[in-house]
């Protein structure tokens, strides 16, 4: 099934779990495309028509029942199980997101944070002790670990890519402000709250 | 010239800009739309494309002038000026976002945090002194801010990004996680992370 879903749609069936979620937090227990899709700022069809690739979510009419639907999405996206996540970089970005508690309650479970700064060493950041990156190919590789953060400084992120994905990471999410070069089986996403003001700025006169 | 260039391509041009910008931190001052296209994963045809939108910035064979470039992108994409910018929230990710340097590094001068919660009033987070919600409308219309950032829980940042609107701010850079219903000439961006862990997980096995 994977290799036929266009990659824009997967882009958002997070999305759409999210809102889900909220509904779910509402009080709600049945939505519909075009519930959804108002929630969303797009139209039902193009809700429906994402859903269509994966079949069988909803009936014409009828309506979505949301807890369903959550765990198939759930189910399509890997997210019906927890995954552990390794972090590096433990200076202030990196603290931040050590402490940010939405990624446990999403799944995300960070569970070794590494920093190649002596004197950040068994230090505590949030409920981690941070392990020098010398220690962080031999981690990963022996608990598996396929998701990693990258918030070190940017003259630094592409050799901490290199270095994970030796290591037998899958999935990095790049907080460091620079594109990372990847071999074609790894993925990559950003986090640069810059970019997205700078996407914005150009329509402000 | 803005109402025939593309969304997808203004959508990239930070990310041209970001890579222009390492570039000349690393002491380069020409580059080629090849070595671009290598940095940034994409083919040196998209980029010439992209830059043709804005035309003259670079001969065939010869190369862009960086320190040009960028001046020309910055121009375009309104970031050849310093932006005020409010944040709505000051628990710990509105905190982290305070703190976070790469904001002023670019251009982007946090002016305002406001918060709701009584024991904030008038605290310090990083630079600045929280003040109350009940302010923000009279704050940002008096001072004429144009872009702000909600970091308050999701329950309550639909109620926040109205207030932003009817005081005058035209553009949203949303850290809770929920979708925001705007009017057509308000511009938002999300962040957040978990969205972007939940796209890769899609393709991990």
């Amino acid at each position: 099934m994977s290799s036929t879903i266009p990659d824009i749609v997967i882009s958002r069936l997070p999305i759409y779990l999210r809102a889900l979620d909220r509904l779910a937090q509402e009080g709600h227990e049945v939505t519909s495309s075009h519930e959804l899709g108002k929630r969303l700022g797009i139209s039902s069809a193009q809700i429906r028509k994402a859903l269509s690739h994966f079949g069988g979510f909803g009936k014409q009419g009828t309506g979505y029942k949301i807890e369903y639907l959550k765990a198939q999405l759930q189910q399509v996206l890997h997210v019906d199980r927890e995954w552990e996540v390794a972090l590096v970089g433990a200076g202030d970005l990196g603290s931040a997101v050590a402490r940010y508690r939405g990624f446990v309650e999403r799944g995300f479970h960070i569970t070794h944070v590494f920093d190649s700064a002596p004197d950040k060493i068994n230090k505590q950041v949030g409920a981690f002790t941070i392990r020098p990156i010398t220690e962080m190919a031999r981690t990963i590789n022996k608990h598996g670990i396929k998701l990693a953060m990258i918030a070190v400084p940017a003259e630094n992120a592409q050799a901490v890519a290199d270095l994970l994905i030796e290591a037998g990471v899958r999935a990095i999410l790049n907080y460091a402000p620079i594109n990372l070069n990847v071999p074609e089986n790894v993925h990559v996403q950003y986090i640069d709250p810059v970019i997205h003001l700078q996407r914005m700025t150009y329509y402000l006169a």
